[in-house]
């Protein structure tokens, strides 16, 4: 079996500065992150074990430094952390922090803001925090094309959002808005694991999105390739690989998303070479 | 045979408001227009009658007045004409002349100027002319998917264009640009009959768009209807007629580009229901 492994793989940069933020700032009394710092569960347990606490309110709150997680937090919710009394060290991804700066931006220019994204995600619930919870969420056609018609409006995106989705929502509004200010917040980690996920669906029979499924950039990469490639497979470990998911696959694609360790990507590799062996076996008792 | 007329048939704003100011201008001494005032033939051989000529070039300039054309002029060209001395009667369509200030601003405010539009249009021409012909034009998706990747761009529309490949322009430069600033230039006359000619397609055997071959918002009437109703026909006058055209058809729709005066619409449907005479006759004759 061909093992390709795609150029896109591990942390990015927002992952990696959040995660050295962290460590950095856990060595005295610990620190606590308010909501998961990225969207890896295995990532979150190694940190706990560093004496960085994942909380979910701001009442289990006990230790003197708070991490943002990459995501950002609402800035009512950054100032109850102040107003305690606490030490803040912004884990925002630089990424995110400027599409929170274009929101408040463009609101205050006058236009409508909407945004396009997850509104149960936290980078959503984050920007909205910085526009007074007034910004419009689109996230499917349907919602795109029921909007009236409007003067101005400013679009910025969740920065892992799906490109394709991305521009064919932009036609849509740029249909029913007279002044559109349109600002292309994904990232480029996101638009190049994108584009090398499509390339790399083409070229194999079988292709693994290495990361958890709560990572909002992880499952994209998988709706990507899955629509070039059915054989599309999201994993969060070894444990989801069977030997039965490789019967006849030839060229193995894997890529994962931007909040996955490279210790992940080792371990399924270690699996698929394991089976490899299984089902050459079989065959040579065949 | 059933004759459906669309709602949108005659002159729009832009051409009722120039045809006024062109006859009010003609009645001392006559006038010239600088290219044709709208894209229609049997409109212009009426004027000329009235005086108003239409010249090619500023050198066949006789008359102390000059009319813009709807479509508008280059500024360089209204300085010319104001160096010798002469009257401007400026019949440009309010909506081109927004278009206009919309691209001078843009550029202004440092945004590269794309146009979506057809290259060889007098209104292109024209709205060039405000940004020294520094503006890329835009026309077919290829064009925009070559674009380099740009911090900031700006685009405007020529006021005629198809809304459909407008939205599909958008969102192929929305993937190459980081900010973007769209202004839907496109004039509501031309939506509106831009989905009423869709909706009629889809509501007869047969569609007649009825307008000069050179009317640009006529034309893509056409187109569109084509795409849903493979009988569709632009027709310039009766003449284009012929009874084969409509053996077999039930229901006949009917809509008409913006400079299309009504006397073409009442000489098509006199045509049609001497044909449908014919056809009965045969009928009967069987």
């Amino acid at each position: 079996m061909e093992i390709n492994i795609a150029k896109g793989i591990g942390f990015c940069y927002g992952v990696k500065r959040a995660l050295q933020l962290a460590k950095q700032s856990a060595n005295n009394g610990g620190a606590s992150c308010l909501g998961a710092i990225i969207h890896n569960e295995k990532v979150i347990e190694e940190l706990e074990k560093e004496g960085i606490h994942t909380i979910r309110s701001i009442e289990e709150l006990k230790t003197e430094k708070v991490i943002v997680r990459t995501h950002g937090l609402p800035p009512d919710v950054l100032k109850d952390i102040e107003k305690r009394g606490k030490i803040i060290i912004d884990g925002t991804c630089p990424f995110v922090k400027r599409a929170q700066n274009l929101a408040k931006s463009l609101k205050e220019e006058g236009y409508e803001v909407i945004i396009i994204g997850d509104p149960s995600h936290p980078e959503i619930i984050g920007i909205q925090g910085y526009i007074n919870n007034k910004g419009k969420i689109v996230l499917k056609e349907e919602e795109a094309i029921s909007l009236p018609y409007r003067k101005k409006r400013g679009v910025i995106s969740q920065t892992t959002q799906d490109l394709e989705l991305f521009k064919r929502l932009v036609s849509l509004i740029a249909e029913k808005t007279y002044e559109l200010k349109v600002f292309n917040t994904i990232c480029s980690y996101t638009v190049n694991r994108q584009r090398e996920a499509e390339e790399l669906a083409r070229k194999v029979d079988l292709m693994l999105i290495i990361g958890s499924r709560k990572s909002s950039n992880t499952t994209k990469l998988f709706e990507i390739s899955k629509r070039i490639l059915p054989s599309s497979y999201q994993v969060e470990s070894s444990k989801d690989l069977n030997p039965e998911m490789f019967f006849g696959v030839k060229k193995v694609g894997i890529i994962t998303g931007s909040s996955t360790p490279n210790s992940q990507v080792d371990e399924v590799v270690k699996k698929i070479l394991e089976i490899d062996r299984i089902i050459k076996k079989e065959k040579d008792n065949d």
